[in-house]
C-alpha cells in the first residue's frame, strides 16, 4: 500500500486556504497512487489556535473544513488532525482527535490519550483526554492510530498514568501512525527519533510520524516527518522547516521508502539558523506584512537580526537604522554602514543627541543635585525605540527586536526602549551561540563584518562602557544561565556544578529580579527547550530565593 | 467543637513570613479553645507559585515549612492546603493537597481531584488529579475534606468526568470543608455562595470555605470565607478584602456562629475598588516598593489610578506627572492640578513640547512629504512614556499604567507610551464603570474633579480630538466588548442581540488586530470574570473572522 505523508505549513484560522493546500495535497497524492494520505495533528484550525478553541464560529468552521475535506476523499482515505466535540455531558467540550476520511465521510475518530501541559503546551486548558484507546481497521490493516504526545510516554516530570503504546501492542497493529504539532528546538529531533523507535520496539510495528511545519508566532515547527521501519531505523525523513510531500510503501510486513534514505546531518547552529529564518517569514507572510525596521548599533545582535531578516524578508524589505549618540565609537557607525553594504538593505541615519539633550533639558529642574545614572542610559534607549516606532507607525514597516537571551535574562535591555519590538528574532539565542550564529552566517562570504564580532561587546551608553564590566564574561554568564533556565536547577545545585558562588548568586538574582521586564517583551522565536514567554511561567511578586 | 476559620494574606515563596502568620494564628485559636484550625489551599508556598513549583529548591521549603507548622499542632489540629510529591513513579510530580496535622506530625492528606485549568488557572501543568477520594476521620467526626475547584464541577465547558461530592456523601460526612485559592471577580461571590449551597445539600452536611485573602501581581483573592449551615444559609462570613480569623461551633449536626451572620451587602463598584486597592497595596507591600509615579492628564482614567493610588499607597508616595502639550486644553492642566489639591499627591510639571520638537526634527528628512498621522500622536504618547520612566528610573518610584479595558481592547493606547507601567490598575474596568468608580471616590467629598467627569473623553493628541471621532459612545462600546470578550460571542452572535452590524463588525476587528499591543501589556489587576492577560490566551499570527 502506497501511503503519503504530506507535512503542510498551516495558517491558524485560515480555513479557506488551509482546506485548498490540503485539498491538493489529497488530490496529488490520489494521483500519484497512494491509497491514504495522512496530515498533521491539529491540521484544521491550526495549531496552537489557543482560546480560539473557545469560539463557536471557530470549531463551526473547524467542522465544516473537515466536512469539505471529506468530499475529496474518495479512491483515497485521509487521517488528519482536527478539534471534535464531546458528546458526552462531561468534561471539556473538546478532544484533539485524528479523523479517518473515506467514501466522502467521516469514519473514524481516535482521540488523545495524553495531553502535554508543561514548558509552551496547555492542552488541559482545551481538551478532554481520552481515557483509553482502540487500534483502528483500515482496509486489512489495523493501525495504532495516535495523537502527538500519545508516543511521548516518558519517565520524570512528563509522565503519564497508564500506558498507551502499550495497550495498543496488544491488538498487534501493523502500523503505527503518529500525527504530530510538535515544535522545534534545536535538541528536539535527537529526542524525537529516539521515543519513535523506542514505540516501534514496543509496539512492534513500523511508524510514520508526520508533523506540521511552519511558524505561529513564538512557536516553530520544523516539519522533518519521519517514517521508520520495524527495526526502528529510518526509511524516510522529510525537509526541515519546508513543506513537504514524499510516499512510502507498506509492503509485507514493513515500511519501505521509494528512494533509499540519506541520512542528512544537521548542524545545531544551521537549524536554529533556519528555524529563525522560518519564524520571521511566517511572521511577516501570516501578518500580512512586508517591510521590517530595526536599530542597527554596529555590534553583534543588531547586526545578525538584520543580516537574518535579509535573509527572509528580502534585503529591499529592511530598513536599518543607525542612531549614533556622542558616545557612539566611530568604529560603531563603521560596522553599521559596512554591514548594510554587505547585506544590501535600506539605512538610514538619525542622530539622537538633540532628543536626548531635550529630554534632559526638560527633566533638569527635577534632576537638580541628582548625579547622571543609568537614567540616562535609559533615555537613549527609549528615544531609539520611540524613533524606529516612529518610522514604524509612519511607513508600515515591523519592528524587530534585536535582544539576545543572555541580556533577556539578566534584564540587561530597557523596556522601551531596546526591548521593543513586534517580534524578538533572536531572543531565545545566548550571546555565545550570537557568535556561532554570525560565523555561521558568514560561511560563505563576510556579511557581518568581521570587526563587529571580534570587537568587544558593548552598550556604548557611557563612555567607553563594556558589557563585561557589569556582567561576568559571556562563557561564564550563558553556562550559569543555561543551568538555571534549560535545566531549571536551584541555584544551589548551579553552584555545586564547581560554578563560583558568588557569581551564581549573582546571576541568580538578576534573573530573578528582571521578569517584570520580560513579562513586557516581545514574542520570542523559540528555539531552545526553554524559551523566556509562556513556556516559562513565573510569578512576578514574590520572594525569589531559589 | 470549636474550629477557627484562618483567612490570611500570602506572599508567594516567602516562607519565613507566612510560617509566622500561619503559626500564629494557630497559637491564637489554640489559646482561644479551637480544636481545629482551617488554612487555605496553597497555603503553603503561596498561590499562584506557577513555575517555582518545578523548581526543586522551593518545593523542600515548601516542605520543610509543613514540618515546622506541624510542630505547633498539639492540642490543635490544622487544616492546611500544600503541594505533596507524587510518590508513584508516574504522573505529573505534584498533587495540590489538603493536609490535617495533628500531634506534632501530618495525619492525612487529601489530593485535589479536579483541577481547573481554564481562564488564569492552569493546574494541570503542575498537578496530577486523584482519581479518587475518601472522607476522613477527625476525633469522632466524618469529615469531606476538598480543595477549590473539588466543589466546582458545574454544568457547561468547566464541568468534570464522576461525581466527587456525591461519592464523598456516600460516606454520611458530617461536615464539609473546602480549602480554596478562589479569586476575586466582581460576579464571583454570588456564584461562590450558590455552588456552596448546591454541595451543602449535595453532601447532606454543613460546610465551612476559607479562601485565601491578597494580591499577587494581577491576581485578587478576596477572602469572605464562609460558614454554611444544614441549610445551605450563611452562619458566618469572613471579611473582604483583609485577613481574618474567626471560629464556628460544630453543635450537634450543624454549624452556629458565635455571632448572629449579618448579611453584607456589597455593591459591585465599592466591591471592584477594594479589589483595587488591595491589588495596589499588596504589589507594592510584596514587591518591597512604597512610592509610585503616574502621569496626569486632566482625564478620568488618570485621575482615576491617582486617586486610588493615594488611597493605597499615601498620598506622599504618590507622584503626579502633569506633560502638557501644545494640544492640551487649558482646563486639562487645571483638573489636573484640582485632582493633586484634593488628594494631597506630589505633582510635577514637564511640558513636553521641546522633546516632540526634537523629534520632528530629527525625522523631518526622513518623513519629507508624508502627512502628520498617528506617528506624530504616539511620538507625544512615548516622550510622555519616556519621561515618567526616567523619573521612575532616577527615584524609584513605580510607574503605574492608567490605561482602561474599553482602550486596551480597541488599542486605543500607544505601545510604550500610555501603555508604559509596571501595574495596569484598570485595565480590567470599562470605561462606563470608570465612571461609576469615580463617583464612588466621590461618595462623601469630591476627590476627581467633577469637571473631569463630566467633560467628553478626549486622549488630546491634535486639536480638538475626542475619543468618540473615532469610537462609538462607551456605552455602546462597552456593551459590545462585554459580549465578546466577557461572554465570549463570535461576533455574529453579538449582532443577533440587536446590536448594530457595522457597529460590531469594527470593534470586533478591533479587539482582535490589538492582540499584539495587549501581548506587551503590564499585568491588569483582574476584576472581571475575563481579563486581558494570561486568563485569555490569543494566537497573535492568525487570521481572525470570528
Amino acid at each position: 500500500m502506497k501511503i503519503a505523508l504530506a507535512q503542510l505549513n498551516y495558517h491558524i484560522g485560515n480555513f479557506e486556504q488551509n482546506t485548498k493546500k490540503i485539498v491538493k495535497a489529497i488530490t496529488d497524492a490520489k494521483e500519484q497512487g497512494a491509497e491514504l494520505i495522512v496530515f498533521a495533528e491539529l491540521a484544521i484550525g491550526g495549531y496552537p489556535a489557543k482560546d480560539l478553541l473557545r469560539n463557536t464560529a471557530f470549531l463551526k468552521a473547524c467542522y465544516a473544513s473537515v466536512d469539505e475535506i471529506a468530499k475529496y476523499c474518495e479512491g483515497i482515505a485521509c487521517i488528519i488532525g482536527a478539534p471534535v466535540p464531546n458528546k458526552d455531558a462531561e468534561g471539556k467540550p473538546l478532544f484533539n482527535a485524528a479523523l479517518l476520511l473515506a467514501d466522502g465521510e467521516v469514519k473514524q475518530v481516535v482521540k488523545k490519550s495524553l495531553l502535554p501541559d508543561y514548558d509552551v503546551f496547555d492542552e488541559y486548558r482545551y481538551f478532554e483526554p481520552n481515557p483509553s484507546s482502540n487500534c483502528i481497521k483500515f482496509k486489512d490493516l489495523t493501525i495504532a492510530l495516535t495523537v502527538c504526545e500519545d508516543l511521548w510516554d516518558d519517565d520524570g516530570p512528563n509522565s503519564y498514568v497508564g500506558d498507551l503504546m502499550q495497550d495498543l501492542a496488544k491488538e498487534h497493529p501493523d502500523l503505527i501512525i503518529n500525527i504530530a504539532a510538535s515544535p522545534f528546538s534545536y535538541t528536539h529531533f535527537e529526542n524525537r527519533k529516539n521515543v519513535l523507535s523506542r514505540n516501534v520496539i514496543k509496539g512492534n510495528a513500523p511508524l510514520i510520524y508526520v508533523n506540521q511545519v511552519g511558524a505561529h508566532t513564538d512557536i516553530i515547527f520544523d516539519g522533518r516527518s519521519l517514517a521508520l521501519n520495524r527495526k526502528g531505523e529510518l526509511v524516510s525523513e522529510m525537509k526541515s522547516f519546508e513543506e513537504d510531500l514524499q510516499f512510502v510503501e507498506l509492503k509485507g510486513i514493513d515500511l519501505h521508502s521509494e528512494q533509499a534514505h540519506q541520512s542528512v546531518e544537521h548542524q545545531e547552529i544551521a537549524l536554529i539558523h533556519d528555524a529563525i529564518i522560518l519564524g520571521l517569514r511566517d511572521y511577516f507572510q501570516k501578518s500580512g506584512f512586508q517591510k521590517a525596521v530595526l536599530g542597527l548599533s554596529g555590534g553583534l545582535d543588531s547586526a545578525l537580526v538584520a543580516a537574518l531578516a535579509c535573509e527572509a524578508l528580502g534585503a529591499e524589505n529592511v530598513l536599518s537604522v543607525l542612531m549614533p549618540s556622542i558616545y557612539s565609537s566611530d568604529h560603531s557607525l563603521k560596522d553599521a554602514l559596512d554591514l548594510v553594504e554587505n547585506t544590501g538593505c535600506q539605512k538610514l541615519i538619525l542622530p539622537i543627541k538633540d532628543i536626548a539633550a531635550a529630554f534632559e533639558a526638560t527633566l533638569a529642574p527635577a534632576f537638580e543635585g541628582r548625579n547622571p545614572d543609568t537614567t540616562e542610559e535609559n533615555i537613549q534607549a527609549r528615544t531609539r525605540g520611540t524613533l524606529l516606532m516612529a518610522l514604524s507607525n509612519k511607513f508600515g514597516n515591523i519592528l524587530l527586536n534585536t535582544s539576545n537571551k543572555s541580556e533577556a535574562a539578566v534584564g540587561y535591555g530597557t523596556l522601551y526602549g531596546d526591548m521593543a519590538g513586534s517580534l524578538s528574532v533572536i531572543g531565545d539565542v545566548y550571546k555565545t551561540q550570537a557568535y556561532q550564529l554570525a560565523k555561521y552566517i558568514n560561511r560563505d562570504r563576510e556579511i557581518i563584518p568581521l570587526n563587529t564580532i571580534v570587537k568587544p561587546p558593548s552598550a556604548e551608553l557611557r563612555p567607553g562602557q563594556k558589557d563585561s564590566d557589569s556582567l561576568p564574561e559571556y562563557d561564564i554568564l550563558d553556562s550559569i544561565l543555561y543551568q538555571l533556565i534549560e535545566k531549571e536547577k536551584p541555584y544551589t545545585e548551579v553552584i555545586a556544578l564547581g560554578f563560583d558562588e558568588a557569581t551564581v548568586l549573582r546571576v541568580n538574582k538578576l534573573l530573578n529580579n528582571a521578569e517584570f521586564k520580560r513579562f513586557q517583551a516581545p514574542p520570542i522565536l523559540r528555539v531552545s527547550p526553554k524559551a523566556f514567554g509562556p513556556g516559562r511561567a513565573m510569578p512576578l511578586v514574590a520572594k525569589f530565593s531559589f
